[in-house]
């Protein structure tokens, strides 16, 4: 949460001189989003988001990102759609950043997740799985296998100051995903960061995703596994198995899971609680002393790691 | 700017239960104000903002500000009108906070002030204190002459670190101010902390106050000292004496000023810049180190204050 761009009077109008929104009604920082600058703005037009990217999206990915977002959109999945200017172009400039309007998706994030969630989230993401498969563009994703070893040397030497023993643990860890990690699963455009803050719902829907800017081309079933740690432990860190299953069984019924899917899900599960893992304990190390904005706990994800060390097949899952 | 209080499901149901305010679509924490958590909160049947009051105000303050809003809303005056329960009541607790939702208020706060904004902020604040002049009850300004010496002696001894002679400088001209203040000026509501944040514009016109959560009694000369200094000095800390001009005559257009209140004019500009030096001064030498709100700088109103020092009497001012 946070605006760290501010945006003058001049900029703003000159900005918006180049869209057909109407005359501007109100702006807004608004608490959204960790890495960029998020507006509300209202116009008498409507209500949308503006947001200037800030150092951590790189801007060469914006287009993968826009493009997905009308993509998804044009396939009835519901998500912010990207507003074209006057030109047609919907990625610009603003403050020396880049920047885009969204429309504005209504929705509330759980800030508790109840298992109906967890179904209502399993086929929303089989959904954007399927609508998602012919979008053309590509884009790696960064923050898998091949970037958890550098990630991880550049934390390595404080890891102790978080819990003594973690760099061995981390680094065996590593070697054992780098010797057994799966190559040959159902591929193709995944959110990647699915985190109850990027769901909304609406009454007893799910009304959509928002915020596609780490999404990027890696296994489906990665997709459930970051899902798995982000909305079916309880806030003391226990595995909920009945959230589990419904979030799995809610995708399959929509998107069928492949023998593979299912048996490397124990893996999977291990890499997204790495990934997450390691930026959080990178950002644990480098914020600035005192800051108000609080890294989030690095030791949330130790946690959900050694239970999916333990786990021996996708029956732990609820599946069976 | 920031939201410091987490409000849950739960908590935002059972809150809202008490309103008539039809579904909840939307639910975001904004970026405004610095004291308060604020969030946008649109359901179907509008838009408002849900404010938990953190703790530098004082609960029992709240029914004056509340009642401040609603009279001034019933006179006309533009400004956030609060929003009852089905019980009657708009103020209650949200998170073991006092809460309040207030009707949203259209509109943008100039990021650099203009000439214009100037003129129509003058009449606004003489309707403003016009509306206000029979509001019945009654608030102290904590924040006027008898607070500024406590307030002065809790940053005393590491007032050097902010500009050396800093202290020696304020304690004197704190022995002026509580020598020359003037004590029979007109009085009545006043806002007292009218900046550019809490003013918003829509197209040519001024649409209205907001955050009236420093309001209180005092003499109305004194919130246009508060505004010469807030509104009338260029980045560079220069004083507009055009700016001023247009302020002041656009004011007493609609409530003409005293003889009086035109003498005291500069001690009252001096008694607002100390105001405010030590507040920064207080929230610089007290803020967490590296934290990633920055404090706002003291030093600007030093410059403030010598130029007020240096005045000698209303024309300076603009005014005739």
């Amino acid at each position: 949460m946070a605006v760290y761009t501010e945006v003058s009077d001049v900029e703003l109008t000159g900005f918006l001189s180049q869209y057909g929104l109407g005359e501007v009604t109100s702006f807004k920082g608004i608490a959204e989003g960790v890495e960029n600058s998020n507006f509300l703005l209202r116009t008498t037009l409507g209500t949308y988001i503006l947001t200037l990217y800030e150092k951590r999206v790189r801007p060469e990915d914006l287009p993968f990102f826009l493009g997905l977002m009308n993509h998804l959109s044009d396939k009835g999945f519901d998500c912010p759609l990207p507003v074209a200017g006057k030109d047609g172009a919907s990625l610009r400039s603003l403050c020396g950043r880049p920047a885009a309007i969204v429309t504005f998706l209504d929705g509330l994030s759980p800030r508790r997740v109840e298992p109906e969630h967890c179904r209502l989230l399993g086929s929303a993401l089989a959904r954007m799985h399927l609508a998602g498969a012919d979008f053309a563009t590509h884009r790696d994703n960064a923050l898998s296998l091949a970037g958890w070893r550098p990630l991880f040397e550049r934390g390595r030497a404080r890891a102790h100051e978080v819990r003594p023993g973690l760099a061995e643990d981390l680094s065996r860890e590593i070697d054992e995903l780098e010797r057994d990690w799966p190559s040959a699963l159902p591929r193709g455009v995944i959110h990647a960061d699915l985190f109850p803050d990027n769901v909304f719902f609406l009454g007893d829907r799910l009304s959509g995703f928002i915020d596609f800017y780490f999404a990027c081309n890696d296994f489906y079933a990665y997709d459930l596994a970051v899902c798995l740690n982000a909305w079916c432990f309880e806030p003391d860190n226990a595995f909920n198995i009945t959230k589990a299953r419904l979030l799995l069984n809610s995708y399959r019924a929509v998107r069928p899971l492949e023998t593979g899917e299912l048996e490397a899900l124990p893996i999977l599960a291990r890499g997204a609680s790495v990934r997450f893992l390691l930026t959080r304990l990178y950002d644990w190390l480098h914020h600035p002393e005192g800051a108000l904005v609080k890294p989030k706990d690095p030791l949330e994800y130790c946690d959900k790691l050694r239970f999916h060390q333990g786990v021996r097949d996708h029956r732990a899952y609820g599946l069976d």
